[in-house]
């Protein structure tokens, strides 16, 4: 009487969030500063001033019908006005109003755009691993088939020809998802514009458009002054999934937006496909009030600093400690070659000294492991020791 | 290249969201007072106080990253409480945090639900016509199929004998709405008791449970003292979708939640399904801020005088044209029988006049429309000259 899958689905927690509540069960047992926590992407910054300030402005002085209504489905014109003109001032492309489809977040976007370009269960999908494991339930949602490329073992930027060997006249997109969430990896201008060199050729060979859908939460999280092109700008097929989630802190309050861009192959037609397979989901409009947060604050960023330090901390004490880390360019995460190369046996080893990492497995990728650095430093001078013993397998 | 099912759905807005949108063009042309638009069901009061000040009092005091952090998926332990504690106070049945899924309002409720109890396309769930014309978009999301039973045509109750006509082997749950939408409709307890005693018999002859899902976003907007039975008390079989967008006036918000009751056939698998369904189609958590509002609000209740007056004031003039309309019991919806029973006709008719109605054809039920009155009492008092002219067919 009940659906399998959906049961599976459900009873099994993901890896990350079997690690997170052993974490919490831990630190209620043996107190907090016995636990040194990897394992979430859950900022550990709260949301920019501005943002906070605007929310407590609109629950003062907001009209409420208009700050607790229904939006029309595709979210409030004014929202979606002030992002598209925040864009337009970073980007070229000519962002209308009209190419943005507001959602609660990047999970339902990238469902409604998987279910969207899903036309036949051979339908395929591709990541490139390690990828966010999620990727793998988003893309079945019509029963379509995520195949995977590995990047490069070495730079973790999308391997071209390993690409290439997956694409299929079945092929309908390739997520991209830069900055990277494990590796922290930020996809070159050079790797993009071979991607879209690829994408081109492949999709005038088999004769229908290739999109490519780049999954971009970490878009303002990037370091050095590290460039992250625009996909658009490169790749006309691209769909955009954003969130606020990682930029803004407003992770469980659930604000994005799928962005058609003007150029984009059936444009109209996947925009009506992305509502109605959003409608399918039983979205109604994205939650109103940060709709109203959103449109005041897009040009508020993420407490870069904050991660920044954290990210040099952890990375120089670990490479120090001889450990082979993706060089972080980029989002919240280390993600480092498994001493001895077998990235659960060390987990487990660290998760009894209540140091908690996320073995690749999960992400396509069991020799490495993903080390969440949004956490207070403290947490992080607690574990330097725990690495620097585990660092002869 | 696009999926043409979700295509269509996105590119033929509901006849609903068609008429809202007319309206508002309408308004904008010839001004405000020249529309009366009784298309949407947006309650057109504000939120209690009491929400409005908890939501102040979060914006400035809460800590920032409780307040927009993520919570587990099934939403944060307290509030579950919360919700627990206030159903226990006015029902039996005994629920515990552990029955309660939160999620981004009664549409993905509904969604999840639905693809939780299908278990093949054969899988049948049936609706009582009419009926909320988004039950055919949700129950279609693993590709079940939804059958109908006409309700009594007189009373609008459930008519327990066109509905076992409708009963099959395959059928997994029956869409229980009371009160009603479209009609107002308030099911007795005789009606939801002769209900479960169809729906046990059947299910004994069937040899498997058969799911009551209650859809309940009006259960607190019931007038006159009525009283609507809690359909668990009735018939264990029964999950509850429920939707905080009425009774708080938080529609744009999305917040709401599954109820799994503790004597519900599969209990354990159920749940598990639900939250794997829901985690399929990109749910992460239900909006934490408003999550948080619910835990301190859940003893908040509706504005009914405002939405009484309104019915007092609909349903005495109509019946006293000669419109036929059914008891107004609840919910905020006049259904009435239109004049020469063609609604299409008849709500064209008014249209003309800038009168907007919803023909009952997309509710399963073509001869009635339906009005909306949760709107301003000015808007009811200028409509009233414009019904009197179209009484006679």
């Amino acid at each position: 009487m009940i659906n399998r899958e959906a049961w599976e689905l459900g009873s099994r927690r993901s890896c990350i969030r079997e690690l997170f509540a052993y974490g919490r069960a831990q630190a209620q047992k043996l107190g907090e500063e016995a636990v040194c926590d990897f394992s979430l992407g859950n900022p550990a910054t709260p949301p920019p001033e501005e943002v906070r300030n605007t929310l407590r402005a609109l629950a003062q002085e907001a009209d409420p019908m208009t700050l607790h209504g229904y939006t029309a489905a595709e979210g409030a014109a004014t929202v979606r006005r002030a992002i598209a003109d925040e864009l337009n001032s970073r980007y070229r492309g000519g962002v209308r109003e009209s190419d943005l489809f507001l959602t609660a977040g990047a999970a339902p976007a990238l469902t409604a755009v998987f279910a969207a370009l899903t036309v036949s269960p051979e339908s395929e999908f591709v990541a490139i691993a390690p990828f966010f494991p999620e990727y793998a339930v988003f893309s079945g949602v019509r029963g379509a088939k995520l195949r995977i490329a590995d990047a490069d073992r070495k730079s973790f930027q999308i391997d071209i020809q390993a690409l290439d060997k997956v694409l299929t006249p079945a092929t309908q997109a390739v997520i991209v998802n830069s900055p990277n969430n494990p590796t922290g990896a930020v996809y070159t201008r050079e790797t993009l514009t071979a991607l879209a060199k690829l994408l081109a050729a492949r999709a005038a060979r088999f004769g229908h458009p290739i999109y490519v859908i780049s999954d971009e939460p970490y878009r303002e999280l990037v370091y050095d002054g590290k460039e992250t092109p625009y996909l658009p700008e490169i790749y006309p097929d691209t769909v955009v999934c954003y969130s606020y989630s990682k930029s803004l802190s407003l992770p469980g309050d659930r604000i994005g937006y799928v962005l058609v861009p003007p150029a984009c192959a059936d444009h109209d037609a996947l925009l009506y496909a992305v509502a109605g397979a959003a409608r399918s989901i039983g979205h109604v409009c994205a939650p109103a009030t940060y709709q109203q947060v959103i449109e005041r604050c897009t040009g508020a960023r993420p407490d870069l600093a904050f991660y920044d330090r954290n990210r040099r901390l952890l990375w120089e004490a670990l490479t120090s400690y001889g450990y082979d880390c993706v060089s972080p360019d980029g989002a919240f995460y280390l993600f480092c070659r498994a001493p001895g190369g077998d990235a659960k046996a060390f987990s487990d080893r660290a998760k009894r000294e209540n140091l908690l990492l996320v073995p690749g497995g999960d992400f396509g990728c069991p020799t490495h492991f993903r080390a969440a650095y949004c956490v207070e430093e403290a947490v992080i001078r607690r574990a330097l020791p725990i690495f620097r013993a585990l660092a002869k397998p």
